[in-house]
């Protein structure tokens, strides 16, 4: 339901962006676990604003406490509640958007479907509802790396135009982190910086493709027939603030192949069934094949920008807005630790799942 | 879980390609609606192999029985259960599959998940494990009908590279059903069709994308966070058979723009809020804004093709498929009612959780 | 949702007693369990009708047909649809109840609620819907058999005031066939059969307590907080028709002693941890501790009777019925099977959910 | 799952007795409904412990915060977290619990499960973890209150053999809170109340019957097959910490009665369908008829005790234990507002799934 994904690895995450805390109860997590704040608190470091010109200057430390669940440092098969005050709330600088609704944001839709909303930043539409996710990744991504050596890594693929050339099998989380725009193909990530830090200054926005890998996932994790490891994933991005587009492997560029093109020759390696190419992104018939599971996700440019724009009150007139505050010009950088830990949460779930049912 | 979708409006699909039957339980649908077997043969209709040389020559007549959940051609608010019978099956065409797995199918990954697999035709793999789905949308769709007067469309837009010039919110379904393609631009339609036919005949397959569109949705369903309505229409579109993509709105193609050129600016119009343009596709911060929603689907070529294949079988050794029988040379125009259904679904899921939380 | 019991080994009931068809599709279970129709069939023929004078004599075979999620006599992991056609319709019998609501019975709040209802006979509400259950059971039965040993068995504790004297641990499923009521205590058993045979003679119905044992469960199954074991099994009793009251170990009578007196000795036995005594009734905390889980279900005496009452009709009248046909004067003996399939659905679904979490 | 309750209005709560923070979120709630913490807090102050001598004297203010999903006094549609930070630990009045199984309790199942516990208190079995239940069952309150003027009341029924002669449609609040028991029947209350003390004194503790109804339940709620509104409620109460039975209206007795004595005789009051017994509980078919609805359940004696008992330790040796510390001498008169909040909890959940289904 609204604020739950997951069956068996499960999270609820909670909290407005101005409320007073931001956070998740991650329900399902296998005992004796070892997992500390600081390692959960890594991956919340790197979505954290303020990291770098190009991201909002909001100052958060989104400092995260474990208030349930572990004991001695281990899990204990109980929810674990992560709990992140907020802290940097201006109020002041959305008193404009109380009455006028911001285009292409959730504030009318909010307000058309529960008759309130919190107007003092986005409420839940805010990116600051990723705070409980990625704090549930990192668990996930400890459980994952400890049952099967499992990988998963995002990076910016796209701005605008500027594509990265870059091979998901053997990109580095060093690469990744090696610069602002955490896009590991040096020569692509500078143009990006440019390109993302004039919109900035033109108090403009951009959007782009995040592409995620994950590495070493055991063969037959997902579910037909509608929680294929694919669903399950595209409902995953698909559920994150600004996002416009899922795909797969080949994706919507796949369409140009004919079959004979396009299938995965299969073959044998060591003794392991493989496939000599990966149009299929790692998964077959809704379930994983062993291969690297590949998937890209486009984010559309950030809707609150500093320029004017026609936009409505809630008395129904039409009015003009230039959104006040410190704005996100371009959303990737901080998307990037969010979509791994999307990808996380599913293959943890999925890992879950398919050991209740087969064993 | 794996084969039910939705939670007010929830199905269960059950049944093999070549099993007994296949066919659907839908529960949650509210009492008293005219609903009869033609009702849903209709859309059933349109799904069914042999509708034309495009599609595959397995002759299914596909004939619905309601046996549950109606009295007196009304809905009573209880399970309804639509069964479809297996007549043509012929487990011959699919002996060398025992052994051997087809490329990019899920033959290769069932084995591994489960240790078993019903390898005459695709088992649950199967296209037709769609039927059920159909059948519940057809509900869907007088339910929506009925309620607001939504009118879901979908039909073919791209063709490998032949790509269709039409307007979403203009199409009419006398447009679709025109030609064997179900694309309304009659050029390329013509153009589709040979394609595909030379396609066909040469024993391979091809891909596309298709497009639907929703219209007289009403303002605010749609659940955030997890439950975005884009996430829900993601999670039903990449839980198809052969699908590699979604996007909704300006999608992949949005990452062009820059905020200020991608924000739908927002207007009154005749009392009403509307949007000047509609590159959200409908839905802002999950929740329906009232525009029409706007979708797109990449599905790939057909696995399964007639060509001579590398390959692996059940004892690990390499060998070459070339699969017998009647193909299906592109999946589009059958894949147009089952995308249609799916859109149904979310939508009729998502008015009743509306009504239930907010009244 | 209202017709689908289970999270992992989960089954979706459907069928009006007076539709097309009753029964279930059971999602989750294991795959390559080796279950043929003859062996649910068996669990199906303690459940049907006609068995006996003290059971209703509408006349239905029952016979079940498995229409998916087998291949060659194994399960495929994927679901199992499980038929029976309704054959003994006669909407005659009812035809007064078209218009009146019996007392106590689900006319009145079913109208009330949805508006409509299907007359003939008791729609969903009818002790007809549990053909599913039973038949889901049957193949919990088999797997639980084959993982642990697993043996559940409920038998007639209660009848009126006729009380068996009986112990959980030693009842064997021969003493509990051997006569028309199912109670093992065969002194007992003559008492309550004449005491039945009177109230049907008499066009009247009589209620009492059906005690269900499962033996040899393993340690550990059972979710704390909501998902108990004993909660989850209250849920499965107190949703079949009639049922009025649930009690686990000590139950009602427990609330007499101290704790001093209430609480299970620990001591070890063979190496293995055990209860000197099972007030705990084989679950503490919610989680199954490895003795008898005992537990026992109140039935009301049947609603539908030959005697005039007083009643009201849909045009809110006050009248008088004495409800036509072929009446239960008592459930319970029909009851056993169903009793026992429920607790193995809950200790089924509860074993993956352990293997699930814990591994 | 687990530790979610609740399908549209629906709770998750989280916390160990000795570790960081107890609490719930709660999610579904509809929005505009007007709640601060001093409402919450009410009820939580009638759960905490201290209340008088017949509970355990640990200290908790239990100070309840409201962390998300409010804006300006009322309800966003949005995660509501409230949460209780724990004070009173004292890890040394458990330290024998770290090597000792404490009989008929929690230790000895939860390590067998997860190999792991938080041996400091019950961890999530400990009757602490119902701060969260009642935290949320008071916007419930609220939210049926408004709706409806639904009023929900618990008391204790029954210590040991001490019955309280109690008709449960007039009960008062103030009846219910004129003393220590919580028990409205004055004379039966000083009786409880002298018993529990001696046993108290002795280090010994009573179990007992809680009884609760519920007033103005409009028509309709509650979901045949499985989510029977008896059923959803014995679950509830069944999920509580030392319950052993449930039972609705006539329960256990009524086994005793003909159904011609059973049945309630409808008639019609002031234009509306009436029964004139309620026998049924207020529920008839799983839904509810409009009569006040009457549940009990049967509370054990707390399994903590000072007595010496035998038990085992981790290793496997048998050993004599004699808790240490406050215990609860009876649950019952702590018992009663959780019991209220699990049945509002219900009705919430089932009147916006009847709102869903049925508009």
């Amino acid at each position: 339901m609204p604020n739950t994904f997951g069956h068996l690895f499960r999270i609820t995450t909670f909290g407005e962006s101005h409320g007073g805390a931001v956070g998740v109860v991650l329900d399902g997590c296998p005992p004796r676990l070892e997992i500390s704040e600081p390692e959960v608190q890594r991956d919340l470091d790197r979505r954290k604003p303020g990291q770098s010109l190009l991201t909002t200057q909001r100052q958060e430390e989104d400092r995260v406490t474990i208030l349930s669940g572990t004991f001695e440092g281990r899990t204990l098969g109980t929810p674990i509640l992560m709990l992140v005050q907020n802290k940097d709330a201006r109020p002041g600088d959305y008193a404009e958007m109380k009455e006028k609704f911001r285009p292409s944001h959730a504030d009318f839709t909010y307000q058309a479907k529960y008759g309130i909303r919190n107007w003092q930043g986005g409420g839940r539409a805010s990116a600051r509802e990723t705070v409980g996710r990625v704090a549930a990744g990192a668990v996930a991504r400890k459980l994952l790396r400890e049952a099967f050596g499992v990988e998963v890594l995002a990076y910016v693929k796209q701005v605008q135009d500027l594509v990265a050339q870059l091979e998901p099998s053997s990109v580095t989380p060093e690469q990744i982190e090696a610069n602002a725009v955490r896009c590991p193909d040096t020569a692509a990530a500078a143009a990006m910086f440019d390109r993302i830090d004039r919109a900035r200054r033109e108090g403009d926005s951009l959007g782009g493709v995040v592409e995620a890998v994950a590495r070493n996932v055991p063969v037959g994790l997902g579910d037909p027939v509608f929680d294929k490891l694919e669903a399950d994933l595209a409902k995953a991005m698909m559920s994150l603030p600004a996002s416009k587009g899922f795909e797969i492997g080949s994706g919507f560029g796949g369409v140009l192949l004919r079959g004979s093109e396009h299938n995965d020759p299969m073959t044998v390696e060591a003794g392991r069934v493989r496939s000599r190419s990966n149009r299929s992104g790692g998964v077959q018939g809704g379930i994983s094949n062993g291969e690297p599971i590949v998937v890209r996700v486009a984010f559309k440019p950030t809707a609150t920008i500093a320029h004017e724009q026609d936009t409505v009150d809630e008395s129904g007139h039409e009015v003009k807005l230039a959104a006040k505050g410190r704005h996100d010009p371009c959303v990737l950088p901080r998307a990037v630790p969010v979509v791994e830990a999307m990808m996380l949460l599913v293959l943890a779930d999925h890992w879950l799942r398919q050991r209740g049912q087969c064993g």
